[in-house]
């Protein structure tokens, strides 16, 4: 049996990854490979589902600290590493993650100016050696994700998604750079129509399944 | 105005802490502090009360990690420090604590093994220098202060509740190592009567006000 590989898909609101998730799915059924879980971060399991609720949701009568959201975000990965991904890889079964560790590293780090210590930290803690084989980075102008996540959601939109541009920008910026750094995730470009993001998406990872 | 400070109450399950909490809130009254602020923790906020929800129940169908529960326990701190203990220090109001930072010391670093490294990093990160002017640690043998949580709750316990004599031995060991070592606490024998245990808080705290 070969390793069961853990691909992950990270980007902005709006670049598409849920739809992705589910083009690199099939694409992997298709080329044979037959147990594959999707999964969500934050969220996945029961609790990191909970955990994902309280960070979305503005909070009553108080502000949901830089600090708090960093330390529930990872709150729900532990749970997903232990409850999900790393029982599926034992197994045998793929993992396709819609965001993972790299959302951490430029949400928190970038838009929140969270220390480098805290998220390097906290990122050798709870991940040790889980690294993802593959991450496909959708990549697209923090403008056009907004405007499509308000005309998809009819203007109901949560706390991070009222998030200013800067925010987004200094995000963008830091997913760009880190994808740039790491030889492990391939930048899409997110703002084509869906068709051509789909065939980048199957193209290079059929490319990939090829030379592994 | 003299300044307020920052009282907690620490101690195992079944130990007296929230009598212990009103005790002293009568103390400080009686000795003409009049603004003076009970609270929680893991709570306090109303986010907080949520996540310590989250912490207090057996999730289905996965366990909930001793690293998520450090996290979920700091995330609430965060909140109960940004929201209500800075604040009401800061305009003159005292506040008085049922369980702090102490707690996760020895809970989670001598109850569960997390490495200290951890626990100081989130410790010196969150806290940065609020320290608790005075600390009363309530300490009982966890056997009897489980007899007193059992038969309190008709046997209803919480996940906290149910883990095992060696954990809580672990921590009690743990908490007079602290108590020990902290000048700014004071170790109560809560194996007494609450009458004799509401006199020795009484006395400490007034003494205490006074060489203030």
């Amino acid at each position: 049996m070969k390793k069961a590989k853990f691909i992950v898909v990270e980007g902005l609101e709006g670049s598409g990854k849920s739809t992705a998730v589910k083009i690199i799915s099939t694409t992997l059924t298709n080329a044979g490979i037959l147990k594959v879980k999707s999964t969500r971060e934050p969220g996945g399991t029961n609790l990191a589902e909970k955990i994902r609720l309280l960070i979305k949701e503005e909070p009553k009568n108080e502000s949901l600290q830089n600090m708090t959201e960093l330390l529930l975000l990872y709150a729900a990965r532990v749970q997903s590493v232990e409850h999900i991904i790393k029982p599926a890889l034992s197994k045998g079964i793929w993992v396709v993650s819609d965001r993972h560790d790299m959302s951490s590293q430029t949400y928190q780090g970038a838009g929140r100016n969270i220390s480098s210590n805290i998220l390097s930290m906290l990122k050798e803690t709870i991940l040790v050696d889980l690294i993802p084989d593959l991450t496909f980075y959708l990549d697209l102008d923090p403008k056009i994700g907004l405007e499509r996540v308000y005309s998809r959601d009819f203007g109901k939109v949560d706390r991070i998604e009222k998030m200013d541009i800067d925010f987004f920008n200094r995000t963008r910026e830091c997913y760009l750079k880190l994808a740039n750094e790491d030889c492990n995730t391939v930048i899409i470009d997110a703002e084509q129509n869906m068709v051509q993001v789909a065939n980048d998406i199957r193209n290079i990872l059929n490319t990939w399944l090829n030379i592994r």
